[in-house]
């Protein structure tokens, strides 16, 4: 994968265009219903735009993917460094960051979703999906590792397999919300059972 | 929604064999790719027998939904009714029956992710899968509840959270597996958090 670094400004700033316009289009078709054409048209990129950035639609969702975790990642890693924060504090907050920008949080659960199901029945999208969910977790895995060293935890659990249950509870929380948004209140099983999670898994 | 009970032998026949043929088709070709057509063809059935069994495709989901459900459920009532059974094996035999096809879990993992997409987006389905959920966490909090009793344990949170707690970890780690089937071996994310968990959940 082609990180931002290796780019010039004026690609970056390309790829960072195509990006926003294909967020938009997702949001509005659905991953499977916004083709290349839909993403290039509205912001007046040709398909030869596209292709010079991304080798496929899936590669492109994949940053997107990226940029999204590495932006939820970072904030909640400034929260965990806030000095004389509890436990108890730090994961109310992550779960703020979660929950503070429910149309984001929305799109967001019906993109990825949609793209693991894809990745699921898809050979190339499941590698390319597997190598980030790699990278991602190595990431949160340390950030993780740095917050329970902070609060004098030892993890009873390999940190991946943390990280593992700590996303299925976040993305299982959120589908709960959105499919009966009356009887769950966005972030109220994420709140309820994170505490009891890190409980469970730490000593 | 009509109950298989309230039907004549004849009705509960055909309805059972669209089912089958649906099973089959949404398999193949996933929920928004099987039309009700492609489900009646391949079974010798007019549009008419369909529409005279079901409102629409997405009522036909739900109860094969309830079905697979129902059908979970009283294997892991049996199993917890045998006598002697510690609850650590317990939870063992509940993870063995979760995988023990593990081509039907992958088919229903596929379409029950697919509808709860469209149940996001659309009302109508949404208040399908409502009710049907509602009444399936009813009956699997009683379950619970009475294994719980009969392991002298007191649930420290609400049933129907627990429910929901337990659904979202069983779903979610089968997604991991079968999207990183060789990081993560079936059941086995299941198989390790279950436990802590319950541990978590109960006093």
């Amino acid at each position: 994968m082609t990180t931002a670094s290796q780019l010039t400004p004026r690609r970056q700033a390309t790829r960072a265009r195509l990006l926003t316009a294909a967020a938009e289009v997702f949001a509005e078709r659905g991953f499977h219903g916004a083709s290349v054409e839909d993403i290039c048209e509205p912001a007046g990129f040709t398909r030869g735009a596209f292709y010079s950035n991304f080798a496929s639609k899936d590669e492109l969702v994949i940053e997107l993917y990226a940029e999204h975790a590495a932006s939820l990642r970072q904030a909640i890693a400034e929260v965990a460094a806030q000095p004389g924060l509890t436990l108890p504090d730090l994961l109310e907050r992550v779960v703020d960051i979660w929950t503070r920008d429910p149309d984001e949080r929305r799109r967001w659960y019906l993109l990825t979703t949609e793209f693991a199901l894809h990745a699921v029945r898809d050979d190339d999208a499941r590698r390319a999906w597997q190598r980030l969910q790699s990278q991602i977790r190595k990431e949160l895995g340390a950030l993780i590792e740095s917050i329970a060293a902070r609060h004098d935890l030892e993890l009873a659990v390999p940190t991946s397999d943390l990280v593992r249950l700590l996303t299925i509870v976040l993305q299982g929380g959120l589908g709960q919300h959105l499919l009966e948004p009356r009887a769950v209140r966005a972030g109220a099983l994420e709140r309820e059972f994170l505490p009891l999670l890190v409980e469970a898994t730490t000593r």
